[in-house]
């Protein structure tokens, strides 16, 4: 499928061509196309075959570029496919090709608005039954509309950002005051980003079906989350703290025609719901993820099975109004199945630190200091081949 | 006190010189100091007297400057207030003056992340009785840290910006199922915005020392919030749709210095406060609010004793490592004197719609098409002078 040397194993086949920005040595940050092992520096590249807008992949953000819309983006896609296709663009691109080993990985766009939803049934459930044991786990509006809320956007960092471990207030349920510390409960969301390119008028929602002309693709999120701090701070008006010391995202864009052939049907919803989230194709990702702390794989979340598709979960971000803009960052919430090898979140996984995970003999629960966090995930196609997301990772540094 | 012609009752003395982007004409927005009711035109003038930094004027933005931290701001407040004082000033000065009826105010800084606290005792007590009218209205929490969370940043506008009203779910207590349609329950909520200009390092909490350090000013906030939308979507994770699709903010950013003279004392805090929330110089300031519906004054609410200080909001807000970017915009949540006609939003002032107010003979509940919110401020020094704050204005259009 391509003269460049690819890897057996290599999530970036060359049908996948995701976009990121690297850093190599002291040059300027700069745009380049994942492929196996390498990197297309993309800047000389365009500007050696005169194409307009090479001066898009010398920035050091993918925000222009992201902002031309679904035509653009298509019709980059296919000159990306060429250069890879094509043996007579060989000559060209070989002296481009820069090894991933060599680069330092950039934030690939800068955040505008970040958006947390809670779109997995089985994370909603789980959490419900862990933060609220006296009633019903899934709270009435769940299966109405896709719940979510709004997070920090300046501390969404790049993989590799060692992640401190954050203080603030915590109460047990027996204290009479809350106490002031590093947070014990500290814990991972493995989550799937929207990134929106296109923006929208203030005013004026977008549809279900609008949903490939504002979104150009997807990222791997780690939501870290201190569960103890969020635990006493979230009642009336949501996370925060919990949540807005670091949110980790992967270096490479997936666009979602590199996804599509992963594409499923959304399952039948039930109760049906309202109109402005309905739609005839309503799709999911064929998606799964693996995490790995300190190197052993704990769980395998599949996303496939996601209750709200993400065109829902757009449709909803924008009916009142909202406007979009370039950058926005929408993720999924926490990925959880059914399967105690497939929850998202420690909390889960260890059922709030009562069943820890035995590994190299060693009890964990929650996050200790020094402690790695590696999430990867891969999308199947039915034909068997896969689209690699990549990773996002992060380690743990003591207070 | 200056050599510009001052209106008597202008909120724009000669010791405030507030700041914001304004757009004359076709011409580029750049950034502009209000005197009286006219605008000092801030690029030529630098640039005439030959001032480093003079470009910083000449951008459609504030950011730049407010990156440059406090002791840049004390000394541009200098050369502001030498400018409207020195009557040697006059001749450079005199040709940049330029009519604020001549121009239109544009947002004075991109804001990065928007936070939105929740910091008057008497608002939290009168929204947890409507809200939640079988348990406490002041959750354990609440005096034990400032319950906040974030907001769109990419949907606060301008004052003047006309608002739709936002459509979405809603669900009345009795009913089975929700229904999709314009808010019934349009509302505002009466805040004042602090204005981040320096940033500060990922995991390093701010101190409440650190305060001017990083804040230069304040603005006028106007919280739109669907009251119906907000109530069935809000358990778990907060307010989203019942407050993104609109915030709007006054023009002028009042800097902390012109501020100062009407600082006061926090009031006491009890339960004490947790170590990092303490400080020796805790302050509030003496602004007193006012609230116009369609011209009709309807409310009054009272600054200077809400519970929790800014310089307390940013270090909780900072306390678990979240880093500070240039436009952080955090708000102080609705403003609430514990007098009927002090109350910052009209689910208060109403009591959720079942005490209207009558106006010219008509009965007001929630915000109908066409309606017009004004806000205006003023902050009052022991000497009996006034230091304004302007007005953010917004009209209601049909969904």
């Amino acid at each position: 499928m391509s003269w460049i040397d690819l890897p057996a194993d290599s999530p970036f086949g060359p049908d996948n061509l995701p976009l990121g920005v690297f850093r190599l040595g002291d040059e300027e940050p700069r745009v380049g196309a994942a492929i196996g092992d390498q990197i297309i520096d993309l800047a000389p590249v365009a500007s050696a075959q005169m194409l307009d807008g090479s001066q898009l992949f010398a920035q050091p953000s993918l925000n222009d570029f992201l902002a031309l819309g679904r035509p653009a983006w298509s019709a980059t896609r296919g000159w990306l496919l060429e250069l890879v296709r094509n043996e007579n663009d060989r000559d060209t691109v070989e002296p481009h090709l820069i090894p991933q080993s060599a680069v330092t990985m950039q934030m690939p766009f800068e955040v505008a608005d970040y958006v947390d939803f809670y779109a997995s049934e089985q994370h909603a459930t789980n959490l419900g039954r862990l933060f609220r044991p006296d009633s019903e786990p899934l709270l009435p509006n769940w299966k109405h509309l896709p719940v979510g809320y709004h997070g920090r956007a300046g501390t969404v960092v790049p993989s590799g950002t060692d992640i401190v471990r954050p203080s603030g207030q915590q109460k047990a349920p027996d204290a009479a005051a809350p106490t002031y510390g590093p947070s014990q409960r500290l814990d991972i969301e493995v989550e799937l980003g929207y990134v929106v390119g296109a923006p929208s008028q203030l005013g004026q929602p977008v549809s279900v079906d609008a949903f490939e002309e504002h979104v150009y693709g997807v990222v791997l999120v780690n939501d870290w989350s201190a569960r103890d701090l969020q635990a006493w701070e979230y009642v009336p008006l949501g996370p925060f703290l919990g949540k807005s010391f670091a949110t980790s995202i992967s270096p490479w864009v997936v666009s979602l025609e590199a996804l599509s052939p992963a594409a499923v049907p959304l399952p039948p919803q039930d109760p049906p719901v309202l109109p402005y989230l309905s739609g005839e194709n309503l799709k999911n990702y064929d998606i799964t993820f693996q995490v790995f702390l300190n190197g052993h794989l704990v769980s395998s979340p599949p996303y496939r099975d996601i209750y709200w598709s993400p065109a829902q979960m757009l449709a909803h971000l924008t009916v009142n109004g909202a406007s979009l803009r370039t950058g926005d960052l929408y993720a999924s919430g926490t990925i959880s199945g059914p399967e105690r090898t497939q929850r998202g979140s420690f909390i889960e996984l260890t059922w709030a630190g009562r069943e820890p995970l035995l590994l190299d003999g060693k009890e964990h629960t929650f996050l200790a200091d020094g402690d790695k966090i590696t999430i990867t995930a891969k999308a199947t196609t039915p034909t068997g081949a896969t689209i690699g997301l990549g990773e996002v990772a992060g380690t743990i540094l003591p207070a």
